[in-house]
C-alpha cells in the first residue's frame, strides 16, 4: 500500500457470527489488535484495560500485604449449567484471594485459543467474564492472546492471576489448624462436578444440577469481620474436592480431621447422580463452597454469620480438628462406623475446571 | 486401605528419566501434589511457595503504585538455541512490568500440560524458569497445574503473572509520545524469532543465532534514574516486532514514526537468515530488547547510560516521533527513498513466544 492509503481508519469488524478465530488473531499484529479491541475491551471495559499497554499501573490500599494467585481453567464443556469457562475463570481466581481472607482487586487473562474456535463464543465466554467481574467488582485490568494450530488446544484455555490485600493482623493459612478446631463448611457440595460431568454424559434429572460457581469475596469479608484472628484457615474445595482439601490442611498443620458424614450437605440430585455415576461425592469439585477451621468458641458466632449471607444460607458444622500424627481424615459414617478418607491417587474427574 | 496403613509417610518419588504426565497429575489429589512437590517447589523454592497455599500473601513497598501484567507461552519448539519456554516466561513478564518503568516483585506460573509430555522435560523447564526467576531476582510465588487429554494441547503451555510497583511520578504510557521526541532501540533486532525459526527449520549457520531472551529490569533501573520523567514510554518489541510495536505506539500516541533504516541494528547472520526464510527482520519477535522514547534533550544522556549497560550496549537512536494524523511508521531506507512499515495484517511467525 501506498503512503497516501487511510489504512489506519479501517477496523475490520470481526464477523461474530460465522467468524472463526484463525492464526493471524495471535501474529500481535491488525488482527491481534481487532480481537482485543471488539471482544475483549468491550467484554472487560475499565480505565486500566483502556489504556491499552502491555501491563496495568494500579492504585494500591497503603499499610496491606499484597496476595497473589494464579489458576488455569480446561474445563470441558465450556459451557455447562450454571456457567462456563469465561466466569468459572473468574470467580475461582476471586476465590483463592478471598481463601486468604483478602480483598480481591485486579484479575489478569491469559487466553490460548485453538485455531477454528467460533468468534461468537469467545465474545460470549469473554461476555460471560466481563459480567462475572462486573459483579464482583474485581476488574480485569491486563489480557493476553495466543493462537495455536488446529489440534494443538482443545477450544479455549483461560489462565487467570488476581491480586489483592490483607490487613496486617489477617494470618490466614492452611499449617494453623489445632485439634480442638471445628470445621464448617459454606454449603452444600458437589453441585459444580455434577452439573459438568451431567453435560458431559448427556444426563437428564428431573431436577437440573447446576453448578454452584460463585465469587466468595463478599461471604468471606462477612467472616473475618465476624471472627476476625479466630479464623484460622479457609479453602475452597474444587479439584479433588472436600477430601483433597481436608488432606492437605492435615498434612499442612500436621494434624487429622474427624467429619461427621451425616451433617456434610449433599442435595438429593446430587447423590443421585453421584450414585448412577460411580462418584464420591466427597471427591467432587466445588467452585463455590469454602471450608472454614476456626476457634471453637468462635463457631457458633460465625456459623450465624455465614447463614445470613446468600452464599452460607446452608452452612453447617461437620467436624473437628484432632491430634493425628498420621495425619487422617477420618468420617464417621451414618451407619455408626468409620472409614479413612483419603487423597484419590487416581483421576476421579478430568478437566472439571 | 486401613486405618493402620502409614500411606501419609509415603511420596511416590517421580520417574525423571522415563516418567510422563498422566491425568492424575492434574487431579488435584495425590499425584498432582507429588508433582508439584518434586519438580516446582524444588525449582521454585522459596518462602511463599514453600507455605503451600493456593494464593501466595507478600510484603509490598509503601507509597508506591502496583503494576500488573499476564502472558501466555506457547512457543515451539519448546527449547531453542538461547532458551526454551520457562526462561522466556520469567524474561517476558519481567520485561512487560519493567516497560512501566517499575520494579519486579513476584511471578506466578499457570501450566497446561498435555498427557504424556515427559517428566524430564517438565522438570527440566521448571528448572531453567527457577533459573532465570532466581537471576532477576524475582521469585514465582504461586503457580497452577492442569493436565488435559493427549492430543488436545501440544506439550506444555505456561502463562506468567507478574506484579511490581513503580515510584508515584514515574508513569510511562503508550500514549506520551510527542512530535520532536527521540526513538532509541536497546540492540540488535529479530535474534530470537530467528533462533527460533532455525531451530523449526533445521537451518545451520556459520555463526548460530541465540535467542536474545533475557530480563530487562536492570537495564531500565538505570534508564529510569538516568532519565526520570523525560522517558516516555519504554515497550518490548515482542510478537510481531519493531514494526508492530512502532504502529502501536503511534495509535496510541496518535503521532507518526520517522525511522532510519540504516541505523537500526540487525546482525549480518540475522539479516541473511531473514533473506533465506522470507522474513523481514522488522516483523521479527525480540524477547531482550525495549523501544524507548524520550524527550530529545535527555536521548544522548539515556544512551550513554544504556551503553553502559551489558544489555544495551548496542543501543542506537534510530529515529524520531513526528505529527501525522494518520499515524505512519516511516521508514527512509538506505538507498534514500522511503516506505511506510505497516502492521502484519496476517501472521508472519506463529507460535514464536
Amino acid at each position: 500500500m501506498t503512503a497516501q492509503s487511510p489504512i489506519k481508519a479501517f477496523r475490520r469488524k470481526l464477523d461474530l457470527r460465522n467468524g472463526r478465530v484463525d492464526m493471524s488473531h495471535g501474529s500481535g499484529g491488525r488482527a491481534s489488535a481487532d480481537l482485543v479491541a471488539q471482544i475483549f475491551r468491550d467484554a472487560f471495559a475499565n480505565e486500566w484495560l483502556d489504556q491499552g499497554n502491555d501491563q496495568a499501573s494500579l492504585p494500591l490500599p497503603a499499610g496491606q500485604r499484597l496476595v497473589m494467585t494464579t489458576d488455569g481453567y480446561v474445563v470441558s464443556p465450556l459451557f455447562f449449567p450454571g456457567g462456563d469457562i469465561g466466569s468459572l475463570a473468574v470467580h475461582g481466581t476471586i476465590n483463592d484471594i478471598a481463601m486468604a481472607g483478602a480483598r480481591p482487586l485486579y484479575l489478569s487473562a491469559s487466553f490460548i485459543v485453538e485455531e477454528g474456535f467460533p468468534l461468537g463464543d469467545l465474545d460470549r465466554i469473554a461476555g460471560s467474564m466481563g459480567a462475572a467481574s462486573r459483579a464482583a467488582g474485581v476488574p480485569v485490568v491486563t489480557g493476553d492472546t495466543k493462537v495455536v494450530e488446529r489440534g494443538k488446544a482443545d477450544g479455549v484455555f483461560i489462565s487467570t492471576a488476581g491480586v489483592g490485600v490483607v490487613p496486617e493482623g489477617i494470618t490466614l493459612s492452611g499449617d494453623r489448624a489445632r485439634p480442638g478446631d471445628a470445621v464448617i463448611l459454606s454449603g452444600y457440595i458437589g453441585d459444580h462436578g455434577v452439573a459438568i460431568m451431567s453435560s458431559r454424559e448427556n444426563l437428564e434429572f428431573e431436577t437440573a444440577v447446576l453448578s454452584d460457581s460463585a465469587a466468595l469475596h463478599g461471604l468471606v469479608a462477612a467472616m473475618v469481620a465476624a471472627a476476625g484472628p479466630s479464623l484460622r484457615t479457609m479453602r475452597d474445595p474444587t479439584r479433588g474436592g472436600l477430601a483433597a482439601t481436608l488432606n492437605e490442611l492435615a498434612h499442612q498443620s500436621g494434624v487429622g480431621f474427624r467429619i461427621d458424614e451425616e451433617a456434610v450437605p449433599v442435595r438429593a440430585e446430587v447423590a443421585a447422580a453421584c450414585e448412577l455415576l460411580g462418584l464420591d461425592p466427597l471427591y467432587v469439585a466445588n467452585e463455590g463452597k469454602l471450608v472454614a477451621v476456626v476457634a471453637p468458641e468462635a463457631a457458633e458466632r460465625l456459623l450465624a454469620v455465614m447463614r445470613a449471607h446468600p452464599l452460607g444460607r446452608d452452612a453447617a458444622l461437620i467436624g473437628t480438628v484432632v491430634a493425628d500424627e498420621r495425619q487422617f481424615v477420618q468420617m464417621t459414617t451414618s451407619f455408626g462406623g468409620g472409614r479413612i478418607v483419603d487423597w484419590l491417587s487416581g483421576e476421579q474427574l478430568p478437566r472439571i475446571c
